[in-house]
């Protein structure tokens, strides 16, 4: 069944293996007449990239893409905006011993299991170089959401047991600033450190990225299943090694008084405001207006250098010495993806809500 | 644009407002041939009904329910179910003071801006009352899973600060023997004084529902967007009141290495299992026959009886103190909520599967 | 899967059987402030309806519907809007002895085939009764049609051998003063005859309806998959009985060569015109501002009263003489059906475009 | 809106403009464990390429193809299936003189009006190179029907006033013998001489395809909207240039009485047949096990040598004497393009009805 498709009114569908001849994807509902940034785009793949810094996998890809459709004169023309990245420093010997090995926490078995056939090379479709498609496809939709004026900014709030105090007050400039990209210089220092100390230990670390939406008008998100943070929810888990979302005060609102928590209503000139902003931006599901904040939580990288207990494709034990290139912590190249996937879930609901556009008084 | 619906293989639409003549669900895609168990949707919809107990609101509904379709001498055509609760104790008069007025963390402002109308009584659509639509038509997932053995389990982790320690082992014959639906007797009891507490004060609590799916079989889940995970993290954000999701270890993930975390394959007989469960029970967006088990965190309950700081429909600052009768938590209703929207995911996910089942080899 | 839904931004979902408690359906995206016009829904559920004159079935329904949903003082509130009419005058006990046996050109056997089991009472799902949804919906899509001066105007175009000469230029008053819908006072006469003297010698007929959309916006409809005239080919293919649909000058232009069939562009005042309309109002999938116009065959019904050989349940051959009760003709009754899709197709559209309209200069 | 896929469980994603890049398709929903065979996929290429014979545009493209996903090892994966053909032999200088003018009956108006831009080479999105991706799919979409016996066998049935009497009898061996691919050969080579008349005559003709499912298994297709002729319909109606659709008896249905028209059961063996087949194979929407046989009407190709008179796009009053390479009569190589449209109906209502194969008795 159609699985490769996320979006309604704006879409992509990806598709490419780490290790085939290109990873895509197709934009579908682009609007019209946009001036589209290719500079753009190459910026949020590098940012996305490998081998951006030490603390990424040395895969050498220059991450050159081609516009197949939909652009004609730079200018969408409404039609599918289809863009290939061709992979070239694939080095799938490397996985030749793992033929038929599962790698624990991998997708190996659960692939193999449900398909009967699986493309071990770099992990095929599970690899995350997939989300470079992602990636593509949500700079598109931040220049149309630029439009609009919305902005979003991810950065890593957490790896390992290192942590920002505070997800709310973020200094945006900061995060560009650091390989990490942490706001916080200080603890970026001591995350790159505690990266390398991974990294040479042949071990790997998880940790979670702060997202805020900025600008966001008021009305995004359906009020039942569509809601906005259950679309922001499955769009962040659908992530490799995402493992948890948090919208506002997330799982701290589970201890909180409803006294505390309920943000009061407010009004700065003609805009109504709220003095608080536990709820994240989101209300009954729709936007109110405020910055929406939200957390990703992701696993430490499943592929280490450790020796690991497993068993092989019949189902005999063996141990594994993981070969193939890869990151100790993907959270720095973890914030463009999220990033990319907010971008196209609220270019998505802006969309949808526009076709109400001529119906909805005094907006 | 549709957004009522949710599922693709197995879906329900749901429609209605608290106040409104009905809540109703139509199910669609609904296996042929399924004795359904009225008595067990009955029961179903009675474990989310109000007034069940001295910790819910005392609003009185028998939710006695109405098949209009899709069953034909006790048992599923295949055709759309469709069900209807009749709402009876509705008291708008209550919320007629709150017409005018924007109630703190409710839909109230949001609806009111989306729409330029909006249903105020009782909350319209944004009422938990919707819900029972959800569990209804998870009752009949339920009854579909269950030819297949899968089970599903909830259960309260978290009242306010109270919390399990560990919600991986669970003994679920205890999880119905207490109002607040918490598998720890002890801790039940404790949970059971703080929500007492919380209703006296006239102020809410929030928490965190636990919940397992079990005997899932392998292969459920797509890889890429629609993630086993990625759809129940949607599922449980959209449920009113969720602000976070996770999975296996979710959060905690975060801060652990990966040669902690990873899920060591071994073999039992012929089974390949995982010595632990850190994934909980996904692996690359699929399901690897472990116990599948996530969390949802709730927030405080938005409607309290302290007067609060808001604004009116004009802008002008007012006092609210509400009326209408609502849930110091939500926590014990929310645990069916929670099955329910688990099993409408893995009924979906299984049967999409179920039409690759001739290209499977050894399945 | 997910099959009793049509429509993307408007969209229907609809539920029950002929003979069941009631029919019903679901409206999502139903823009909201629409005042709807309940007097209006009912006026096309008795254009529908049976027992309307001598030319239709006796059972008598007055098709009297409840709205469960979506509604609030009169006004559409953004929410889904349910509406069902539950079934009064069915007569199962007829269709006791056709339990066992399958008759011909029926759902019967496919139904029985594909599920392993079929409520037979009345044709259960597969009953032209279903369609009184659509036209409850379409009712609707036509409201909201309305705002943007759009109107649809369904007519029998031919009844057995007897039909029109053309049908593009049609006296619309004439439609209604008839029982057969016929815009021709005279061929409806002869039409009226035609099917009393089927009706008599216990046979049926079929015929044609033509449809035009009256003042329908330029630019309805996406270039590839989802034209208009696809979306209006599958909406009337869905219509029981209906067998064929052709737009423009449709089947006929297979016959004639381009020079004569090209719609030469003309200008009148401001407006861009086409000075022939042979393509129907739609050109490369999008409206161009022309009627469009299409004509929807429709076999005859296969409800017979004559003895009939076919087979039962068990394979054995039968002599069926079919009781229950069936119009000689549909074609009548067809004419609210083939608007009610149409309404729904092009509502849908406008929606879709809608959300474009930021984007596109000088329209 | 995603208006450039088709298919639910088995999907296709198109994108590419005539003088783009390329053209490409994304196949969603493919079954696991297929050996692909590309010969077979060129060949149907082929079949629908330009330059094929006499009759056809002399535009040469080789139609080489590159898999970009979803094969490995020669075997499909389960994931999608990404194909491009890059476009060579664009001459679109031949099109700026039209950059400002509509012509006659194409989609350039209603491109430009939607969209306020349109790629005015070669037709850009509209053009019918655009198929060429559909055929692609629909050869997969093939490869995996014959793994369930069926097999899709389409022909020209007319040209201009030339038709065969009888579609429902057809000698499939005859249809690749000659240029027309008219499985009468003598009617065929009057069809090619009328196809080459109107060459010279700098005019064009339209035609019917006729197109027959042979051995499809009972039970495909959905009882209310996705009835299968109702996909089928949609499916050929997104063709280009195509302006109707019949299934069965059709539009000559309209004057036949029921007693005429009406299929009797009948058994051979043990498996139920129908005596007639004027059902088209399909009864309530789902596929009875007769051959399914439907046709297609084809307006004649509306790029034409001949002087016409239209306005640019200030609305100024033109004479367009086109250039661009073009086709007289599509119908030759629109007879693959029906297969491949029919073929992924067939095989996405093939697997959606799989999933239900564990609840269905006796089938």
């Amino acid at each position: 069944m159609q699985s490769n498709t996320f979006g309604k009114a704006f879409s992509i569908t990806t598709f490419g293996e780490s290790h085939g001849p290109a990873i895509g994807v197709v934009v579908d509902g682009c609007p019209p007449g946009l001036a589209i940034d290719l500079a753009h785009i190459r910026t949020e793949l590098l940012r996305r990239g490998p081998g951006q810094s030490h603390l990424t996998t040395p895969r050498q890809e220059t991450e050159d893409f081609e516009i197949l459709s939909g652009i004609f004169e730079g200018v969408s023309t409404g039609h599918p905006i289809a863009l290939i990245v061709k992979n070239k420093d694939h080095k799938s010997e490397d996985y030749l011993a793992m033929k038929h090995v599962f790698r624990p926490s991998h997708a190996d078995l659960t692939y193999q299991k449900k398909y009967g056939i699986r493309d071990y090379r770099g992990g095929g479709r599970a690899s995350a170089r997939e989300t470079l498609a992602r990636v593509a496809g949500g700079a598109i939709a931040k220049q149309v959401l630029a439009k609009y004026q919305v902005e979003i900014q991810a950065f890593v709030g957490q790896v390992g047991h290192l942590s920002l105090a505070d997800y709310t007050s973020i200094d945006y400039s900061g995060i560009q600033e650091n390989a990490v990209r942490c706001p916080d210089p200080e603890l970026a220092t001591m995350m790159e450190k505690e990266i390398e100390k991974a990294k040479e230990l042949g071990d790997s670390l998880g940790g979670v990225i702060g997202c805020h939406v900025l600008h966001c008008p008021v009305g995004l998100g359906e009020p039942v299943f569509d809601k906005l943070e259950a679309d922001l929810a499955k769009a962040m888990l659908s992530i490799p090694a995402a493992r948890g979302f948090d919208i506002g005060a997330g799982f701290a609102s589970a201890s909180m008084y409803g006294s505390a928590h309920n943000d009061a209503f407010d009004v700065e000139g003609e805009k109504i405001v709220t003095k608080t902003n536990h709820s994240g931006g989101v209300q009954g599901g729709i936007s109110n207006g405020e910055t929406i904040h939200f957390k990703v939580a992701f696993k430490p990288v499943s592929t280490i250098a450790l020796a690991q207990d497993t068993i092989d494709i019949k189902g005999k034990k063996v141990i594994l010495e993981a070969k193939g290139r890869h990151d100790p912590c993907v959270l720095p190249r973890a914030v463009p993806i999220v990033e990319a996937m907010a971008a196209l879930v609220v270019c998505d609901h802006l969309l949808r809500y526009r076709c109400l556009a001529d119906f909805v008084q005094g907006t």
